[in-house]
C-alpha cells in the first residue's frame, strides 16, 4: 500500500465507483450495459443462466490482520466462480457490493480491487455492477455471480444414484489448517510484536486460506473428457457436510475411505504439528473450494488416469447411512461438523 | 412479532435457510434449480438478462426502531426492482443475503421475509438464492435483482436527446419528509418514552418512506402505448442527482420548471411545519423511487394523457448546463446534494 492517503469522502460516492471501475473493460460480447446505469443488460444467446451470491463480513468471515486486501478482493469473487463451477457452468458476469467504515481509505479500497479485477482477469469473467456504501463498522462484501451452460447440461447436488463413485478434486483440510497457523502467529504477533511471523515452508497451506482458487480446470476437463456427473457440489464448509448435502438432496447413503483422502504432506505435517488429526481436517476443514462429485461407475476407467482426482468412495442405498471406513477398518458414522456460523 | 423467541444457534445455517425458504414457491416458468443448490439456473428463452444489487446496512440505510422488519424486508426488494424497472425491463429473480447478529430471533427473521415473499409475490419474482451468515453487529442486507427484456428494448441513461421532454411519475420529496418525520418522533421518544408518536395525518408520506412501490405501472403503461422513452433512470438519491446522471451519460442539459415538480399536499404541509422549501424537498429528497425519463417531443400528446406522470422540463444543448427556472423566473444552477453515503 502507498502512503498516500485519500478520504473517500474527499471523492463522494459516486467519485468513489467511477474511480474503481476506472479500468474496468469488458471482455464478454453479451455485456451490452455495464457498470454505470441502474441495471447490468446481459445477452445470453438462448443459453441458461445461473446466479449465486455470498455475503463476507468482516470479523465472521476474514481477518484484515492477516489477510492482504488484494487477497480479500480475489477470495470474495472466486468463492463465488467456485459456486457457479460446481454447477458444470462458466462463470461470465459478477457484481460487487462493499460496505466500508472511514477507517478505509480509496488507496486501500483500490488494493481490494485490484484482487477482485484479477479474478476477473484469470477467469474471463466482467464485472457489471454492485453498490458501494459506508458502513459504521467493519468490511461488508457481497459478490452475486452469474453464470452460463448449455441447455439442461447443469448437475445439481441431487443426481447421485447407488453405486455411483464418489470423487473430489485437489486436496482436503490445508486450508484449515492455513487458517490455524495464521490464528497461531496472530495470537504470538499480538503477544509479543517484535516476533516475526513463521511461515516457512507453509506456503501451500497458507495459499490456500488466503488465495484458493475455482477448479475452472477440473471443469473443463470434464467436459472434454465427455464424462458428465451426476451430482456436484463445491467444498465450503467442509467434506462431510458437502457430502451429507449431497445424500439428502440426492435420497442416497455414501461410504467413504480414511486411506483414499487427498491430503497434501504439508497439511499432514502442520495437523501433526497442532496435535490434530489430519483426516478429521480433512472431513471437516472447510474453504478447500475444491469439487466434490459422484460419476456412474461406467466412467471410472476415464477418471483414473486424472491425478488431480480423487475417488473416495461409493454411493449406497439410503439405508446404509453415510459412513468413513477407517484405516483400520472400523466404520463411523459421517456427521457435518462444518463450520457453522450461528454456533457460540 | 410473537412472544416466542427460538435461538437461530437452536437450528443453525442450514437450519436457518431451509426454514426462511420453506414457502419459497417458484413462479417463473424458467426456474430450473431454485434455492438449495449451489446456483439457481434460469432459462431467460433468448430474451437478455438484467443484473442489479444493492447492500443495505443497518445504521446507514435504516433504523430499526421506526423500521418495522416486514416493511424492511419489502423495500429491500422493491428498490432492486425499482432499478430493473428504470431498464424498461421486467424483473424475474432475486437473491436476498443477510447478516444478523444473535440480537436477532428466527421469529424476527420470519418476519423480514414476509416482506421479501410479499414483495415477490407481488411483482411476480422467483427468490432463487442467498446467503445467510452471523454479523457482528447490525443488520445487513444484500439483495441482487435479475429481470429480462426482448432484445435490444432496455433503456438506458444515455440516450436523452436536444428538446427531448423530461418527464416523472408520482410525487417527489415525499419520502424524505416521511423519514424527518419519523427521526423528529424517534427523538422525542427517546426523550420522553410515554409520549406516543404523533402520525395523524401523515399517512402518505410515512408509507412513502416505509413502503415503496417500483413503478411497473409506469413501465407497463410505456409499453402499452408505445412509448419508447430516449433515457430512464429511477428516483433513489434526489431528482437532481438523477438528472445529473441522465445529463452526463447523455452528454446533454436540461431546463426543469418548479411550478411543474409534482409534490403531495401532504408533504407540502409537512414541509412547511419544518420550515423546509418544500421545492428543496423534491429536488434533493431521495428514496422516492419514482422513473425519470425523457421521451421525444412528438410523444408529447400521449403523455399528457397519463395523470401518474409530470412533464417538468425539457433537454437542451450541454453548453446552456442544468437549470431550474423558479416561479418567478430566475434560472438556478442544478447542483446533486442528494444523500451522500460518505459525506460526514
Amino acid at each position: 500500500m502507498s502512503d498516500q492517503r485519500t478520504e473517500i469522502s474527499a471523492i463522494g460516492e459516486f467519485g468513489l465507483i467511477e474511480h474503481l471501475t476506472r479500468e474496468n473493460e469488458t471482455k464478454q460480447a453479451g455485456t451490452l450495459v455495464s457498470v454505470g446505469d441502474d441495471a447490468a443488460v446481459v445477452d445470453h444467446f438462448g443459453k441458461q443462466t445461473v446466479i449465486t451470491t455470498d455475503l463476507l463480513l468482516e470479523g465472521i468471515h476474514f481477518d484484515l490482520m492477516y489477510t492482504p486486501l488484494k487477497h480479500l478482493g480475489y477470495k470474495a469473487v472466486v468463492v463465488n466462480l467456485s459456486d457457479v463451477y460446481a454447477m458444470m457452468a462458466t462463470p461470465t458476469h459478477i457484481t460487487v457490493s462493499i460496505g466500508v467504515s472511514n477507517r478505509f481509505s480509496v488507496e486501500a479500497l483500490d488494493e481490494f480491487y485490484e484482487g477482485v479485477y484479477a479474478a476477473c482477469e484469470k477467469y474471463n469473467v466482467d464485472l457489471v455492477g454492485g453498490d458501494t456504501s459506508s458502513s459504521l463498522k467493519g468490511f461488508v462484501i457481497s459478490v452475486t455471480a452469474v453464470g452460463e451452460v448449455a441447455t439442461d447440461k447443469f448437475v445439481t447436488r441431487s443426481g447421485a444414484r447407488n453405486n455411483d463413485l464418489i470423487c473430489v478434486s485437489g486436496t482436503l483440510g490445508a486450508a484449515y489448517l492455513g487458517l490455524q497457523l495464521l490464528e497461531r502467529e496472530k495470537k504470538i504477533f499480538l503477544e509479543s510484536p517484535g516476533v516475526q511471523p513463521d511461515l516457512q515452508n507453509r506456503s501451500y497451506i497458507v495459499g490456500r486460506i488466503l488465495k484458493p482458487e475455482p477448479r475452472a480446470d477440473i471443469v473443463e476437463w470434464l467436459q472434454t473428457e465427455g464424462i458428465v456427473p451426476t451430482s456436484m457440489i463445491d467444498i465450503s464448509d467442509g467434506l462431510c457436510s458437502e457430502l451429507l448435502h449431497i445424500c439428502k438432496n440426492s435420497d442416497v447413503g455414501c461410504t467413504i475411505y480414511e486411506e483414499k483422502l487427498p491430503i497434501h504432506d504439508e497439511a499432514r505435517q502442520m495437523a501433526f504439528e497442532f496435535g490434530l488429526d489430519p483426516t478429521a481436517c480433512a472431513l471437516s476443514g472447510g474453504e478447500d473450494y475444491e469439487l466434490l462429485f459422484t460419476i456412474a461407475p461406467s466412467d471410472y476407467e476415464k477418471i483414473v488416469g486424472n491425478e488431480g482426482i480423487s475417488v473416495i468412495g461409493h454411493i449406497n442405498e439410503p439405508v446404509g447411512g453415510a459412513m468413513l471406513v477407517t484405516k483400520q477398518g472400523n466404520r463411523h458414522k459421517l456427521t457435518a461438523q462444518g463450520w457453522n456460523a450461528f454456533q457460540q
